[in-house]
Protein backbone atom coordinates (compact mmCIF):
# COMPACT_ATOMS: atom_id res chain seq x y z
CA UNK A 1 0.00 0.00 0.00
CA UNK A 2 1.35 3.30 -0.81
CA UNK A 3 1.23 5.49 2.57
CA UNK A 4 -0.13 8.44 2.59
CA UNK A 5 1.70 12.11 1.66
CA UNK A 6 0.74 15.02 3.48
CA UNK A 7 2.41 18.78 1.53
CA UNK A 8 2.30 22.15 2.99
CA UNK A 9 1.94 24.12 0.00
CA UNK A 10 1.19 27.87 -1.83
CA UNK A 11 -1.59 28.41 -4.35
CA UNK A 12 -2.85 31.80 -5.21
CA UNK A 13 -0.47 33.50 -2.60
CA UNK A 14 -2.15 31.53 0.29
CA UNK A 15 -0.60 28.39 2.26
CA UNK A 16 -2.91 25.67 2.55
CA UNK A 17 -2.00 22.07 3.18
CA UNK A 18 -3.25 18.37 1.81
CA UNK A 19 -2.78 15.01 0.29
CA UNK A 20 -0.81 14.60 -1.99
CA UNK A 21 -1.43 11.78 -4.57
CA UNK A 22 -0.03 10.55 -8.31
CA UNK A 23 -3.45 12.83 -9.77
CA UNK A 24 -3.03 16.20 -7.70
CA UNK A 25 -3.79 17.02 -4.48
CA UNK A 26 -7.08 16.63 -2.08
CA UNK A 27 -7.44 20.09 -0.21
CA UNK A 28 -7.27 19.65 3.32
CA UNK A 29 -6.98 23.18 4.16
CA UNK A 30 -10.66 23.63 3.30
CA UNK A 31 -11.97 20.74 4.70
CA UNK A 32 -10.23 21.20 8.22
CA UNK A 33 -8.25 24.81 8.44
CA UNK A 34 -10.79 26.02 10.52
CA UNK A 35 -9.79 23.39 13.20
CA UNK A 36 -6.44 22.98 12.37
CA UNK A 37 -4.58 25.45 10.53
CA UNK A 38 -1.69 24.01 9.49
CA UNK A 39 -0.03 20.33 9.44
CA UNK A 40 1.38 21.84 12.95
CA UNK A 41 -2.18 21.54 14.56
CA UNK A 42 -2.93 18.46 12.47
CA UNK A 43 -0.34 16.56 14.47
CA UNK A 44 -0.51 18.18 17.95
CA UNK A 45 -4.28 16.30 17.39
CA UNK A 46 -2.94 13.34 16.48
CA UNK A 47 -5.13 13.48 13.30
CA UNK A 48 -2.50 12.62 10.56
CA UNK A 49 -3.65 9.29 10.07
CA UNK A 50 -7.81 10.18 10.40
CA UNK A 51 -7.25 12.60 7.62
CA UNK A 52 -5.05 10.10 5.33
CA UNK A 53 -8.15 7.54 5.47
CA UNK A 54 -10.89 10.32 4.90
CA UNK A 55 -9.15 11.66 2.02
CA UNK A 56 -8.11 8.27 0.41
CA UNK A 57 -11.56 8.39 -1.23
CA UNK A 58 -11.93 11.75 -2.62
CA UNK A 59 -10.77 13.37 -5.73
CA UNK A 60 -8.26 15.76 -6.03
CA UNK A 61 -9.02 19.45 -5.72
CA UNK A 62 -6.25 20.55 -7.31
CA UNK A 63 -3.21 19.85 -9.90
CA UNK A 64 0.35 19.24 -8.73
CA UNK A 65 1.36 21.73 -12.02
CA UNK A 66 -0.34 24.60 -9.52
CA UNK A 67 0.95 24.37 -6.31
CA UNK A 68 4.48 25.00 -5.23
CA UNK A 69 5.69 22.90 -2.18
CA UNK A 70 6.42 24.91 0.80
CA UNK A 71 8.39 23.16 3.99
CA UNK A 72 5.68 20.83 5.43
CA UNK A 73 5.68 21.92 9.33
CA UNK A 74 5.69 26.22 8.48
CA UNK A 75 6.48 27.01 11.98
CA UNK A 76 7.76 24.47 14.14
CA UNK A 77 8.90 25.09 17.84
CA UNK A 78 12.20 24.13 16.81
CA UNK A 79 13.94 22.82 14.12
CA UNK A 80 17.13 20.68 15.51
CA UNK A 81 20.12 19.37 13.74
CA UNK A 82 22.25 16.73 14.55
CA UNK A 83 26.02 16.73 13.42
CA UNK A 84 28.15 14.08 12.23
CA UNK A 85 26.49 11.34 12.49
CA UNK A 86 27.28 8.45 9.88
CA UNK A 87 30.56 6.56 9.71
CA UNK A 88 33.55 8.44 8.15
CA UNK A 89 32.04 11.57 8.93
CA UNK A 90 34.23 12.49 11.86
CA UNK A 91 37.18 11.88 10.04
CA UNK A 92 35.92 14.69 7.29
CA UNK A 93 36.67 17.09 9.89
CA UNK A 94 40.67 15.88 9.64
CA UNK A 95 40.77 17.45 13.15
CA UNK A 96 42.72 14.32 14.70
CA UNK A 97 39.43 14.26 17.05
CA UNK A 98 37.87 10.55 18.63
CA UNK A 99 34.46 10.21 17.76
CA UNK A 100 31.93 11.66 19.98
CA UNK A 101 30.28 10.07 22.96
CA UNK A 102 27.48 12.37 22.19
CA UNK A 103 25.43 14.04 19.29
CA UNK A 104 26.32 17.50 18.42
CA UNK A 105 23.59 19.79 18.10
CA UNK A 106 22.40 22.66 15.97
CA UNK A 107 19.43 24.98 15.34
CA UNK A 108 18.34 25.91 12.30
CA UNK A 109 15.69 28.61 11.74
CA UNK A 110 12.24 28.03 9.54
CA UNK A 111 13.45 30.49 7.15
CA UNK A 112 16.94 28.88 6.36
CA UNK A 113 14.84 26.15 4.26
CA UNK A 114 12.71 25.96 1.43
CA UNK A 115 9.90 23.46 -0.15
CA UNK A 116 10.35 20.57 -2.48
CA UNK A 117 11.36 22.17 -6.11
CA UNK A 118 11.82 25.40 -4.60
CA UNK A 119 15.43 27.18 -5.67
CA UNK A 120 18.08 26.87 -2.77
CA UNK A 121 19.91 30.19 -2.65
CA UNK A 122 23.59 30.71 -2.93
CA UNK A 123 24.45 34.54 -1.38
CA UNK A 124 26.74 36.55 -2.50
CA UNK A 125 28.81 36.04 0.74
CA UNK A 126 30.24 32.96 -0.22
CA UNK A 127 30.50 30.28 -2.47
CA UNK A 128 31.41 27.53 -0.42
CA UNK A 129 27.16 26.18 -0.81
CA UNK A 130 27.18 23.05 0.41
CA UNK A 131 24.45 19.77 0.27
CA UNK A 132 23.72 17.44 3.00
CA UNK A 133 20.88 14.77 2.55
CA UNK A 134 19.24 13.93 5.80
CA UNK A 135 15.92 11.71 7.03
CA UNK A 136 13.40 13.70 9.15
CA UNK A 137 11.43 13.17 11.90
CA UNK A 138 8.72 15.16 13.32
CA UNK A 139 7.94 15.08 16.70
CA UNK A 140 4.18 13.69 17.69
CA UNK A 141 3.47 13.64 21.49
CA UNK A 142 5.69 15.24 22.92
CA UNK A 143 7.60 14.57 26.01
CA UNK A 144 10.95 15.36 28.40
CA UNK A 145 13.25 12.68 29.38
CA UNK A 146 12.14 9.99 27.00
CA UNK A 147 13.86 6.60 27.30
CA UNK A 148 15.09 5.16 24.15
CA UNK A 149 12.51 2.07 24.50
CA UNK A 150 9.35 4.02 23.60
CA UNK A 151 11.42 6.77 21.91
CA UNK A 152 9.76 5.86 18.72
CA UNK A 153 6.24 6.26 19.76
CA UNK A 154 7.20 10.12 19.88
CA UNK A 155 7.32 10.13 15.93
CA UNK A 156 4.49 11.61 13.97
CA UNK A 157 5.92 12.00 10.47
CA UNK A 158 9.27 11.53 7.84
CA UNK A 159 10.27 13.79 5.55
CA UNK A 160 13.89 14.42 3.86
CA UNK A 161 16.45 17.26 4.44
CA UNK A 162 18.84 19.13 2.49
CA UNK A 163 20.81 20.54 5.27
CA UNK A 164 22.73 23.47 2.64
CA UNK A 165 25.46 24.72 4.21
CA UNK A 166 27.31 27.43 3.70
CA UNK A 167 31.07 25.74 4.67
CA UNK A 168 33.29 28.65 5.59
CA UNK A 169 30.39 30.40 7.36
CA UNK A 170 30.42 27.49 9.53
CA UNK A 171 33.79 28.41 10.67
CA UNK A 172 33.77 32.24 11.18
CA UNK A 173 32.98 32.28 14.75
CA UNK A 174 35.35 30.45 17.90
CA UNK A 175 32.58 27.90 18.25
CA UNK A 176 29.38 27.00 17.12
CA UNK A 177 28.09 26.66 13.43
CA UNK A 178 24.63 28.86 13.48
CA UNK A 179 25.71 31.20 10.51
CA UNK A 180 26.65 28.89 8.24
CA UNK A 181 23.43 26.87 8.72
CA UNK A 182 21.47 29.61 8.84
CA UNK A 183 21.48 31.87 5.33
CA UNK A 184 18.22 32.11 3.82
CA UNK A 185 17.00 29.38 1.70
CA UNK A 186 20.13 27.63 1.72
CA UNK A 187 18.35 24.61 2.93
CA UNK A 188 15.26 22.57 2.09
CA UNK A 189 12.75 20.36 3.69
CA UNK A 190 10.38 17.98 2.13
CA UNK A 191 8.64 16.80 0.31
CA UNK A 192 6.11 15.99 1.66
CA UNK A 193 5.30 13.84 5.78
CA UNK A 194 4.98 10.45 5.35
CA UNK A 195 3.13 9.88 8.54
CA UNK A 196 4.97 6.69 11.07
CA UNK A 197 3.70 3.80 11.86
CA UNK A 198 6.12 1.54 11.77
CA UNK A 199 9.92 1.20 13.19
CA UNK A 200 10.53 -0.43 9.90
CA UNK A 201 10.22 2.48 8.12
CA UNK A 202 13.26 3.74 9.87
CA UNK A 203 15.53 1.00 10.90
CA UNK A 204 17.68 0.44 7.86
CA UNK A 205 16.58 2.50 5.00
CA UNK A 206 18.67 3.77 2.44
CA UNK A 207 19.34 7.62 1.71
CA UNK A 208 21.23 8.87 -1.06
CA UNK A 209 22.23 12.30 -2.07
CA UNK A 210 22.77 13.13 -6.19
CA UNK A 211 23.92 16.24 -7.84
CA UNK A 212 22.83 16.08 -11.51
CA UNK A 213 22.45 12.44 -11.30
CA UNK A 214 25.48 11.65 -9.88
CA UNK A 215 25.48 9.45 -6.25
CA UNK A 216 27.53 11.65 -3.98
CA UNK A 217 26.31 10.55 -0.39
CA UNK A 218 24.93 6.82 -0.03
CA UNK A 219 24.26 5.09 2.83
CA UNK A 220 21.70 3.12 5.26
CA UNK A 221 19.89 4.36 8.35
CA UNK A 222 21.21 1.21 10.38
CA UNK A 223 24.96 2.78 10.15
CA UNK A 224 24.09 5.67 11.95
CA UNK A 225 26.14 6.56 15.32
CA UNK A 226 23.08 7.61 16.82
CA UNK A 227 20.20 5.67 16.57
CA UNK A 228 16.37 7.59 16.18
CA UNK A 229 16.09 6.19 19.13
CA UNK A 230 19.16 7.34 21.05
CA UNK A 231 18.43 11.16 19.05
CA UNK A 232 15.12 11.49 20.85
CA UNK A 233 15.53 10.20 24.04
CA UNK A 234 18.98 12.62 24.33
CA UNK A 235 17.29 15.80 22.90
CA UNK A 236 14.73 15.39 25.57
CA UNK A 237 16.83 15.17 28.45
CA UNK A 238 17.22 19.35 28.37
CA UNK A 239 14.39 20.45 26.38
CA UNK A 240 10.74 19.12 26.27
CA UNK A 241 10.18 18.36 22.89
CA UNK A 242 6.34 19.43 21.73
CA UNK A 243 4.15 18.22 18.68
CA UNK A 244 5.36 19.64 15.09
CA UNK A 245 9.40 19.88 16.43
CA UNK A 246 11.95 19.27 13.24
CA UNK A 247 14.49 16.93 14.31
CA UNK A 248 17.01 16.53 11.08
CA UNK A 249 18.88 13.76 11.63
CA UNK A 250 22.20 13.82 10.04
CA UNK A 251 24.27 13.07 6.82
CA UNK A 252 26.20 10.43 5.45
CA UNK A 253 29.90 11.14 3.92
CA UNK A 254 30.75 12.86 0.95
CA UNK A 255 29.56 16.59 0.99
CA UNK A 256 31.70 18.41 -1.64
CA UNK A 257 33.31 19.62 1.32
CA UNK A 258 35.10 16.45 1.71
CA UNK A 259 36.40 16.51 -2.35
CA UNK A 260 40.24 17.86 -2.90
CA UNK A 261 39.40 20.19 -4.10
CA UNK A 262 36.35 20.83 -3.12
CA UNK A 263 33.09 20.76 -5.22
CA UNK A 264 31.08 23.81 -4.41
CA UNK A 265 27.04 24.33 -5.54
CA UNK A 266 27.05 26.17 -8.44
CA UNK A 267 23.60 27.80 -9.97
CA UNK A 268 21.97 25.89 -12.07
CA UNK A 269 23.41 22.27 -10.10
CA UNK A 270 19.80 19.85 -9.70
CA UNK A 271 20.19 18.24 -6.21
CA UNK A 272 18.08 14.97 -5.26
CA UNK A 273 18.31 13.71 -1.69
CA UNK A 274 16.34 9.95 -1.68
CA UNK A 275 15.17 7.75 1.14
CA UNK A 276 12.77 4.60 0.14
CA UNK A 277 9.59 5.19 1.23
CA UNK A 278 9.95 8.34 2.11
CA UNK A 279 10.58 10.24 -1.34
CA UNK A 280 13.12 12.28 -3.17
CA UNK A 281 13.07 15.90 -2.17
CA UNK A 282 14.90 17.84 -5.49
CA UNK A 283 15.78 21.28 -5.64
CA UNK A 284 18.02 23.75 -8.10
CA UNK A 285 20.78 26.13 -7.23
CA UNK A 286 20.21 29.95 -8.06
CA UNK A 287 22.67 32.92 -7.04
CA UNK A 288 20.57 35.22 -4.73
CA UNK A 289 19.53 38.57 -6.39
CA UNK A 290 20.22 41.22 -3.77
CA UNK B 1 13.06 61.45 33.38
CA UNK B 2 12.23 57.60 34.21
CA UNK B 3 11.60 55.47 31.24
CA UNK B 4 8.92 53.36 30.57
CA UNK B 5 8.89 49.78 31.46
CA UNK B 6 6.75 47.01 29.77
CA UNK B 7 6.08 43.79 31.13
CA UNK B 8 4.53 40.47 30.07
CA UNK B 9 3.38 38.80 33.02
CA UNK B 10 0.79 36.20 34.53
CA UNK B 11 -1.83 36.66 36.66
CA UNK B 12 -4.84 34.20 37.42
CA UNK B 13 -3.41 32.05 34.99
CA UNK B 14 -3.54 34.39 31.67
CA UNK B 15 -0.97 35.96 29.83
CA UNK B 16 -1.03 39.66 30.09
CA UNK B 17 1.31 42.86 29.53
CA UNK B 18 1.55 45.86 31.03
CA UNK B 19 3.67 48.97 31.94
CA UNK B 20 5.30 48.55 35.46
CA UNK B 21 5.24 51.65 37.65
CA UNK B 22 6.63 52.02 40.83
CA UNK B 23 2.57 51.77 42.00
CA UNK B 24 1.45 48.88 40.24
CA UNK B 25 0.92 47.73 36.55
CA UNK B 26 -0.97 49.58 34.04
CA UNK B 27 -3.03 46.62 32.46
CA UNK B 28 -2.22 47.27 28.38
CA UNK B 29 -3.56 43.75 27.23
CA UNK B 30 -7.43 45.39 28.63
CA UNK B 31 -6.31 48.13 26.24
CA UNK B 32 -5.22 46.80 23.31
CA UNK B 33 -5.06 43.05 23.29
CA UNK B 34 -7.10 42.25 20.59
CA UNK B 35 -5.12 44.43 18.55
CA UNK B 36 -1.90 43.05 19.58
CA UNK B 37 -2.17 40.01 21.64
CA UNK B 38 1.63 40.11 22.91
CA UNK B 39 4.24 42.64 23.18
CA UNK B 40 5.63 40.99 19.41
CA UNK B 41 2.72 42.51 17.78
CA UNK B 42 3.35 46.19 19.64
CA UNK B 43 6.90 45.94 19.07
CA UNK B 44 5.94 45.00 15.02
CA UNK B 45 3.68 47.89 14.98
CA UNK B 46 6.22 50.29 16.59
CA UNK B 47 3.86 51.25 19.35
CA UNK B 48 6.22 51.09 22.34
CA UNK B 49 6.20 54.45 22.58
CA UNK B 50 2.70 55.73 21.93
CA UNK B 51 1.35 53.05 24.29
CA UNK B 52 3.84 54.35 26.89
CA UNK B 53 2.82 57.86 26.34
CA UNK B 54 -0.80 57.05 26.71
CA UNK B 55 -0.22 55.16 29.78
CA UNK B 56 1.76 57.70 31.90
CA UNK B 57 -1.64 59.23 32.97
CA UNK B 58 -3.04 56.38 33.73
CA UNK B 59 -3.49 54.33 37.39
CA UNK B 60 -2.26 51.25 37.64
CA UNK B 61 -4.94 48.45 37.53
CA UNK B 62 -2.77 45.47 39.35
CA UNK B 63 -0.88 44.92 42.17
CA UNK B 64 3.03 44.78 41.92
CA UNK B 65 2.58 41.52 44.01
CA UNK B 66 0.06 39.78 41.89
CA UNK B 67 1.93 39.38 38.91
CA UNK B 68 4.21 36.82 37.82
CA UNK B 69 6.61 37.95 35.54
CA UNK B 70 7.17 36.51 31.94
CA UNK B 71 10.26 36.71 29.56
CA UNK B 72 9.34 39.91 28.02
CA UNK B 73 8.77 38.58 24.25
CA UNK B 74 6.80 35.28 25.07
CA UNK B 75 7.39 33.99 21.73
CA UNK B 76 10.03 35.72 19.59
CA UNK B 77 10.71 33.94 15.84
CA UNK B 78 14.60 33.65 16.80
CA UNK B 79 17.00 34.57 20.36
CA UNK B 80 20.45 34.64 18.85
CA UNK B 81 23.24 34.87 21.55
CA UNK B 82 26.54 35.70 21.01
CA UNK B 83 29.32 33.88 23.12
CA UNK B 84 32.71 35.55 23.81
CA UNK B 85 32.46 39.17 23.75
CA UNK B 86 34.32 40.69 26.57
CA UNK B 87 37.90 40.83 26.58
CA UNK B 88 39.42 38.11 28.83
CA UNK B 89 36.39 35.94 28.31
CA UNK B 90 38.69 34.35 24.91
CA UNK B 91 41.29 33.46 27.66
CA UNK B 92 38.94 31.98 29.99
CA UNK B 93 38.77 29.27 27.09
CA UNK B 94 42.20 28.29 27.72
CA UNK B 95 42.15 27.10 24.32
CA UNK B 96 45.59 28.64 22.78
CA UNK B 97 43.60 30.32 20.22
CA UNK B 98 43.71 34.03 19.05
CA UNK B 99 40.42 35.92 19.97
CA UNK B 100 38.12 35.64 17.09
CA UNK B 101 37.50 37.85 14.44
CA UNK B 102 33.64 37.17 13.99
CA UNK B 103 30.89 36.58 17.01
CA UNK B 104 30.75 33.40 18.21
CA UNK B 105 26.57 32.63 17.52
CA UNK B 106 24.55 30.27 19.15
CA UNK B 107 20.67 29.43 19.54
CA UNK B 108 18.64 29.16 22.72
CA UNK B 109 14.52 28.30 22.74
CA UNK B 110 12.08 30.54 25.03
CA UNK B 111 11.45 27.78 27.01
CA UNK B 112 15.26 27.54 28.07
CA UNK B 113 14.21 30.88 30.18
CA UNK B 114 12.42 31.93 32.54
CA UNK B 115 11.30 35.37 33.79
CA UNK B 116 12.18 37.58 36.68
CA UNK B 117 11.80 36.67 39.95
CA UNK B 118 11.03 32.71 38.92
CA UNK B 119 13.02 30.41 39.54
CA UNK B 120 16.16 29.10 37.41
CA UNK B 121 15.96 25.45 37.36
CA UNK B 122 19.12 23.24 38.33
CA UNK B 123 18.50 19.84 36.64
CA UNK B 124 19.22 16.75 38.23
CA UNK B 125 21.66 15.59 35.15
CA UNK B 126 24.08 18.05 35.76
CA UNK B 127 25.83 20.25 39.04
CA UNK B 128 27.40 22.48 36.97
CA UNK B 129 24.32 25.65 36.14
CA UNK B 130 26.42 28.65 35.79
CA UNK B 131 25.31 32.52 35.49
CA UNK B 132 26.05 34.60 32.76
CA UNK B 133 24.97 38.23 32.79
CA UNK B 134 23.97 39.69 29.82
CA UNK B 135 22.42 43.25 27.71
CA UNK B 136 19.50 42.06 25.66
CA UNK B 137 18.30 44.03 22.41
CA UNK B 138 15.23 43.68 20.75
CA UNK B 139 14.54 44.16 17.22
CA UNK B 140 12.01 46.62 16.33
CA UNK B 141 12.39 46.99 11.92
CA UNK B 142 13.13 43.91 10.81
CA UNK B 143 16.05 43.79 7.92
CA UNK B 144 18.86 41.74 5.67
CA UNK B 145 21.78 42.73 5.31
CA UNK B 146 21.52 45.80 7.59
CA UNK B 147 24.14 48.71 7.66
CA UNK B 148 26.65 49.26 10.81
CA UNK B 149 25.78 52.85 10.35
CA UNK B 150 22.31 52.56 10.34
CA UNK B 151 22.16 49.39 12.97
CA UNK B 152 20.96 50.88 15.93
CA UNK B 153 17.73 52.31 14.05
CA UNK B 154 16.31 48.60 14.38
CA UNK B 155 16.60 48.44 18.10
CA UNK B 156 12.67 48.46 19.56
CA UNK B 157 13.97 48.08 23.40
CA UNK B 158 16.67 46.49 26.13
CA UNK B 159 16.24 43.97 28.99
CA UNK B 160 18.67 41.73 30.66
CA UNK B 161 19.64 38.13 30.52
CA UNK B 162 20.91 35.56 33.19
CA UNK B 163 22.25 33.23 30.17
CA UNK B 164 22.52 30.36 32.63
CA UNK B 165 23.88 27.22 31.41
CA UNK B 166 24.88 23.80 31.88
CA UNK B 167 29.00 23.84 31.42
CA UNK B 168 29.15 20.73 31.17
CA UNK B 169 26.83 19.88 28.47
CA UNK B 170 27.94 22.45 26.75
CA UNK B 171 30.93 19.89 25.68
CA UNK B 172 28.85 17.01 24.77
CA UNK B 173 29.23 17.08 21.41
CA UNK B 174 31.95 17.30 19.05
CA UNK B 175 30.54 20.96 17.97
CA UNK B 176 28.27 23.47 19.36
CA UNK B 177 26.51 24.33 22.94
CA UNK B 178 22.90 23.57 22.12
CA UNK B 179 22.26 21.16 24.73
CA UNK B 180 24.27 23.29 27.74
CA UNK B 181 22.40 26.22 26.85
CA UNK B 182 18.79 24.82 26.26
CA UNK B 183 18.11 23.24 29.68
CA UNK B 184 14.76 23.98 30.24
CA UNK B 185 14.27 26.83 32.43
CA UNK B 186 18.05 27.16 32.79
CA UNK B 187 17.85 30.95 32.40
CA UNK B 188 16.30 33.84 32.48
CA UNK B 189 15.18 37.21 30.55
CA UNK B 190 13.71 40.40 31.90
CA UNK B 191 12.39 42.41 34.45
CA UNK B 192 10.98 44.16 31.77
CA UNK B 193 11.84 45.83 27.99
CA UNK B 194 12.25 49.01 27.72
CA UNK B 195 12.43 51.12 25.04
CA UNK B 196 15.32 51.99 23.31
CA UNK B 197 15.06 55.73 21.54
CA UNK B 198 18.86 57.29 22.08
CA UNK B 199 22.31 55.78 21.38
CA UNK B 200 23.57 56.90 24.64
CA UNK B 201 21.61 53.95 26.66
CA UNK B 202 24.01 51.28 25.24
CA UNK B 203 27.30 52.73 24.19
CA UNK B 204 29.22 52.92 27.83
CA UNK B 205 26.99 51.17 30.58
CA UNK B 206 27.90 49.37 33.50
CA UNK B 207 26.91 46.17 33.69
CA UNK B 208 27.33 43.28 36.82
CA UNK B 209 26.37 40.15 37.66
CA UNK B 210 26.09 39.46 41.78
CA UNK B 211 25.93 35.97 43.39
CA UNK B 212 24.35 36.24 47.02
CA UNK B 213 25.31 39.89 46.70
CA UNK B 214 28.62 39.21 45.65
CA UNK B 215 30.09 40.76 42.45
CA UNK B 216 30.84 38.56 39.66
CA UNK B 217 30.92 39.82 36.33
CA UNK B 218 31.07 43.75 35.90
CA UNK B 219 32.25 45.78 32.66
CA UNK B 220 31.15 48.20 30.31
CA UNK B 221 29.57 47.62 27.03
CA UNK B 222 32.31 50.36 25.83
CA UNK B 223 34.77 47.51 25.81
CA UNK B 224 32.64 44.75 23.97
CA UNK B 225 34.58 42.90 21.19
CA UNK B 226 31.64 43.18 18.78
CA UNK B 227 29.93 46.49 18.87
CA UNK B 228 25.90 46.23 19.16
CA UNK B 229 26.28 47.74 15.75
CA UNK B 230 28.30 44.93 14.66
CA UNK B 231 26.36 42.21 16.24
CA UNK B 232 23.32 43.18 14.16
CA UNK B 233 24.98 43.87 11.00
CA UNK B 234 26.54 40.86 10.88
CA UNK B 235 23.44 38.31 11.95
CA UNK B 236 21.66 40.07 9.61
CA UNK B 237 23.85 39.08 6.55
CA UNK B 238 22.79 35.66 7.07
CA UNK B 239 19.52 35.57 8.87
CA UNK B 240 16.45 38.53 7.77
CA UNK B 241 15.59 39.93 11.42
CA UNK B 242 12.11 40.13 12.13
CA UNK B 243 10.27 42.32 14.92
CA UNK B 244 10.53 40.57 18.63
CA UNK B 245 13.73 39.11 17.25
CA UNK B 246 16.02 38.45 20.88
CA UNK B 247 19.83 38.94 20.99
CA UNK B 248 21.53 38.37 23.53
CA UNK B 249 25.04 40.45 23.69
CA UNK B 250 27.45 38.73 25.32
CA UNK B 251 28.69 38.25 28.84
CA UNK B 252 31.67 40.11 30.92
CA UNK B 253 34.45 37.83 32.54
CA UNK B 254 33.78 36.18 35.95
CA UNK B 255 30.89 32.68 35.21
CA UNK B 256 31.60 30.86 38.05
CA UNK B 257 33.44 28.16 35.43
CA UNK B 258 36.37 30.55 35.81
CA UNK B 259 37.02 29.72 39.30
CA UNK B 260 39.99 27.37 40.57
CA UNK B 261 37.73 24.90 41.77
CA UNK B 262 35.13 26.14 39.86
CA UNK B 263 31.72 27.75 41.63
CA UNK B 264 28.82 26.44 40.76
CA UNK B 265 25.21 28.08 41.47
CA UNK B 266 23.30 25.54 43.92
CA UNK B 267 19.72 25.90 45.17
CA UNK B 268 18.89 29.07 47.43
CA UNK B 269 21.35 31.58 46.13
CA UNK B 270 20.05 34.47 44.51
CA UNK B 271 21.62 35.96 41.32
CA UNK B 272 20.81 39.37 40.00
CA UNK B 273 21.72 40.98 36.81
CA UNK B 274 21.95 44.60 36.66
CA UNK B 275 22.43 47.38 33.94
CA UNK B 276 22.44 51.42 34.19
CA UNK B 277 19.14 52.84 32.83
CA UNK B 278 17.73 48.96 32.08
CA UNK B 279 16.60 47.72 35.65
CA UNK B 280 17.73 44.69 37.77
CA UNK B 281 16.55 41.02 36.86
CA UNK B 282 16.73 38.77 39.89
CA UNK B 283 16.33 34.89 40.16
CA UNK B 284 16.84 31.85 43.05
CA UNK B 285 18.00 28.72 41.92
CA UNK B 286 15.94 25.91 43.11
CA UNK B 287 16.52 22.08 42.58
CA UNK B 288 14.11 20.74 39.47
CA UNK B 289 11.22 18.40 40.74
CA UNK B 290 11.20 15.55 38.38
Amino acid sequence: MERARFATFSIAGAQRYGLVTDCGVVDLTARHGKQWPTLREVIEAGALQRLADEAAGLTPDIDLGDIRYEIPVPAPEKIICVGVNFPDRNEEYKDGQAAPSNPSLFIRFPRSFVGHKQALVRPPESPQLDYEGEIVIVVGKGGRRIPEASALDHIAALSLCNEGTLRDWVRHGKFNVTQGKNFDRSGSIGPWLVPFTDEAQLVDIKLETRVNGEVRQQDRTSRMIFSFRKIISYISTFTTLVPGDVIVTGTPTGAGARFDPPIWLKPGDVVEVEAECIGLLRNTIADEVV
